[in-house]
């Protein structure tokens, strides 16, 4: 089994840990292949980065159909480009906020998502009400340090969310931690032991998933909305984009 | 006041039929500029369609602000960028799906959707979901024409249409049918007469909307989620969507 | 365009700060009347003032159709009367309260009303429940300022409205502020300039909705529910309601 | 025990009807004294005919007060004016809608509701959607027979009844039927014999919740939205509504 | 008439302050008869505990259904069995969680809910929000102190209790106080004297109710989910519950 | 790893299917372990059933702990006696329509429910609306076949089950089938092959989820109301469930 991890931003220093909290959630025997896109914004962190990234996450899917990939998780926290995504692979696609908290909801009755920006904020909810989680996500949070902060100034990085988190668990009632950005993946494990809580990375939370999407042969359903799109020509910059 | 008129697809001659609905829903006073971008998709039939558009009406909105713009329309239903499109600009920016919701529950409890494709309608649910209108949306329909068929050949599309259209009314207590295509707004007028109902197109809504919130000043609120991005770097072929 | 603003409470002074605040909302071409009715409460603070305004509107608006208007707005910020006023008048009527959650919707994803007196705020939920805006009105709060107490006072209730306006941005991510009450439509644009997030009046945002739904012929739906009543007798002191 | 019982239409047939179902519906100790208003609509039908039937609701309630009764059913299916009326009494106030749908939740999951005219299950919706019920309701459904047409041609009235209970529970899997309608009190016992699933009836409903929430001395909360409404003036053909 | 209380835990002095509250809810001609189950927890304060006092519940009902009985009220906040209780009977069954509910909101908008431990407020959310009242419940509360020790302690109990309900007023809008337990029955006088707004005992709440439905002739629908269950072998342990 | 299948009911012909299809839903190192209760019903189809049904669950529970389990899959499709075991679990639990849930909308926007007897279809509905899922869930369907059916006459049972899925995808939009009871986890592949739409069987996808949840470690949070429920007496038949 080969799942291919997308990171929709173009930082491969970021991809390469994704890459490992990917590797540690799954058995053995899947082979997992991380990439960040050819195109596209080098963090993401406002709509206009999100529906820049989306098509480089459509390009990375594309291609993972031709090396016949086994699924695909998309991970960055706005799941930039699902639908799209799920129209164009036969294979499951999981984008790491939805992975995220369909696991909190697995082991808890409520969770808080900790997010970088606080701008961001509004594309979680959208996702968490399309989901379906409106009741379990009692707080959305954010500790203010840019996606590129988390890499590049990782300690600093690791205080402020470490205290926003604390800050979270006092004010709410919510059973666990969703953490709202695929760079804080390394930094889970720690979190979890100093909060004795659940936090939840939608990195590992992804991957596990598909996975066990996999195993059970669960694919997107082509029924009507997610059938592959037809022929279709795109014009300028976008002509690669044709679909014959 | 000048409202540009933003028609995600690239078909030059639905534009100048959107342009038309759009000057005739505006007092004198306003002018009105229609245009397709330079990239993206003839026509938006899929997740895929609107992840590509969205791309080409960042373009124009951006280019609209340089412009001295004073409210955007985006006229295509499913509203593709429209978040991107309001960090971007400081002006309104309304989406004809949006505008159409909004006006069709100010004339009546409950509307329905006919749209071109069924696969389009998973798009309309999430946008009736996430700007509020859940319990008064109360049917979600399809003529199963495409998009390009409106325009080339009208008058079975029109025939598909207005079938579906009764259909809709008679399954159903919907006080009024909302146009889900852009491309059907010149139809809207003659499947009023006949329907006896309100037919809304997005469109003519959207214009009205926009002009409306430009007289009172009504800008995106820059407060949070919706303030300017700031400076981000893209790579290869978005390269020339980096914001300094 | 003839538009007709019905203040239904019969405090003439205060129709003419709503005359006011019309006027401006709406383009040159359209003639704004403003009026109160021959009945009914000197200010709206309960339900039983809502119950025994909607009575003056009804009438009003009875006059109005024989007069010809256009359109009609509601300058209470419960909408007393709305559903019998859209059942009594062919062409669309709009409350302000309505208009102002539309407005605020289309400007941001949140917004919190912030009204006279907190009694009335469970009607406020009532209506934003109704319109559908549940998930977007985030927060509701009162200065506690008799209505009357706007026109009487206006130094010291502007300072009490400010005040209320500023605790409510701290201590919620609204993206705009509605103003929740028809009388504080003269002191909005000082807010606006005050506070930096828009601050939205109910009466503006009306005038110039209807402006754009008559621009547009939307008209309220007589399908069903607001088909003009039937005949019907009325007794007693209403006797002069009965319809023939 | 003195519940008062107001019937909000001026059709004192219609009146003693009601009195016969709500003194069935209490214990022996329990006086019941049924009231038509003295102004307002002979049948109520319409928004409208709510909106004027509320002042003689109001009206009724006051005088209640003096009478020093214990509680109040308002036995009109569009419960007009309630929460004028929970401001106005000291005591509990239960509309007939309200009381069925409680009642109808505490017998099943779900309910149907089957009304006279088709024009005001809109206001059914209201209120089930602002009393909780949104779930529990599965179906709106309407004999068209008009309000008054139960009392003048109560054969043919009940024919029409029955045949669209039947529909409605071949239809859907409602648990059981609430009766749209003050005026269907007496086709209650009938219809339930006939359909074999409960009937309900608002006014024994409300009714009986009345005495309950008399005995256990629960009363309407005066902390707030409801506490009494202080002094107004009232103008014109209202004035004697004016509160010292 | 004679109502069955069943308090679902084992411990009797409790049953008998919960056959005080019951007693003085319903009229001089309805015998009380309040029992505890021959099995199970002796007080119930998590989901084990719950779905153990579930089959006691079943016992007392079948035993009841023989006995004669016209109604039942079970009397715990989690409202243990509830479902199963209502195959099992053909008369009605009604929980203390849901009848508080159900006043609570007949006599004002919003309510909170004071329980004993924290741990239990997942329970009551979930039925909060399954019996349809989520926007009417505007807080949930804990004073800690465990279900004996309202019997063992009870004037440090009340302290506590007091003291929880006082900080909830505070901190919310809440029109009434719904106490989270059957063994607080006997505090709810002395709390709604301190507190000033209606404080309601779901004892005396579902007794008044069961009598108003058995008066009305209300009984639970059999016509699918609650019909009699049919037939069923159980083994070892539970083979008692078999039903030939 | 060791997951644990709960069997809810006692029929061991029923627990071997189940063991079937968990088995190939995990990876080769992943050892199933497949269990009935000692204690319960034979088969699972009414309230009543299930309440008796998690008294054997949380029996089993509790071995598996002392065991060593690493995880549990609760095979009854209304996830009878959940919460009750995530309380016992220091290890996650999930149950296979809460597992069958989540896996369908992450292949689809929307998805039925087929199951066996009709009056089960009110527990599905409140799982559903519990989980989050109302919105995705679109149809609640019955082939009206008994539990033991499937196992007794599986052709005739699966020709019913058939006929009933073709019946609901003709009939509503959704995205895949899932199946309501753990006796059709045989049946699944075949359905699927017919059908051309995912058909989710929640034995399979319980165990995939379990699986992937103890990869990443992510364990029921033990903040509040999954806590270990403290010491607690129970007494009469249940005496043997005491928690010292």
């Amino acid at each position: 089994m080969k799942i291919k991890i997308i990171n929709p931003n173009t930082t491969w220093s970021m991809t390469r840990t994704i890459e490992q909290a990917a590797r540690k959630a799954v058995s053995d025997d899947v082979k997992i292949e991380a990439v960040s896109p050819t195109m596209g914004p080098v963090s993401i962190e406002s709509h206009s980065d999100e529906a820049l990234a989306a098509v480089g996450v459509m390009d990375e899917v594309s291609k993972g159909e031709v090396d016949g990939c086994d699924g695909y998780v998309l991970a960055c926290f706005g799941d930039p480009g699902l639908h799209a995504a799920q129209e164009l692979a036969q294979e499951p696609v999981v984008g790491i906020a939805q992975a995220a908290f369909h696991v909190a909801t697995l082991v808890g009755r409520s969770f808080a998502i900790v997010t970088t920006l606080g701008r961001t904020l509004g594309r979680a909810q959208d996702l968490v009400d399309e989901y379906g989680f409106t009741r379990q996500c009692v707080a959305y949070r954010a500790c203010e340090v840019p996606v590129l902060g988390l890499d590049e100034h990782p300690d600093a990085a690791y205080t402020s969310l470490l205290a926003e988190c604390r800050a979270t668990l006092e004010q709410c009632d919510a059973d666990s931690i969703v953490l709202g950005c695929a760079g804080m993946a390394g930094m889970c494990e720690r979190l979890e032991d100093e909060l004795h809580v659940p936090v939840i990375d939608g990195v590992a939370a992804a991957a596990a998933l598909v996975e066990g999407l996999v195993r059970i042969g669960a694919r997107t359903s082509k029924r009507r909305e997610f059938a592959n799109p037809g022929a279709k020509e795109m014009v300028g910059l976008l002509s690669g984009f044709s679909r014959p």
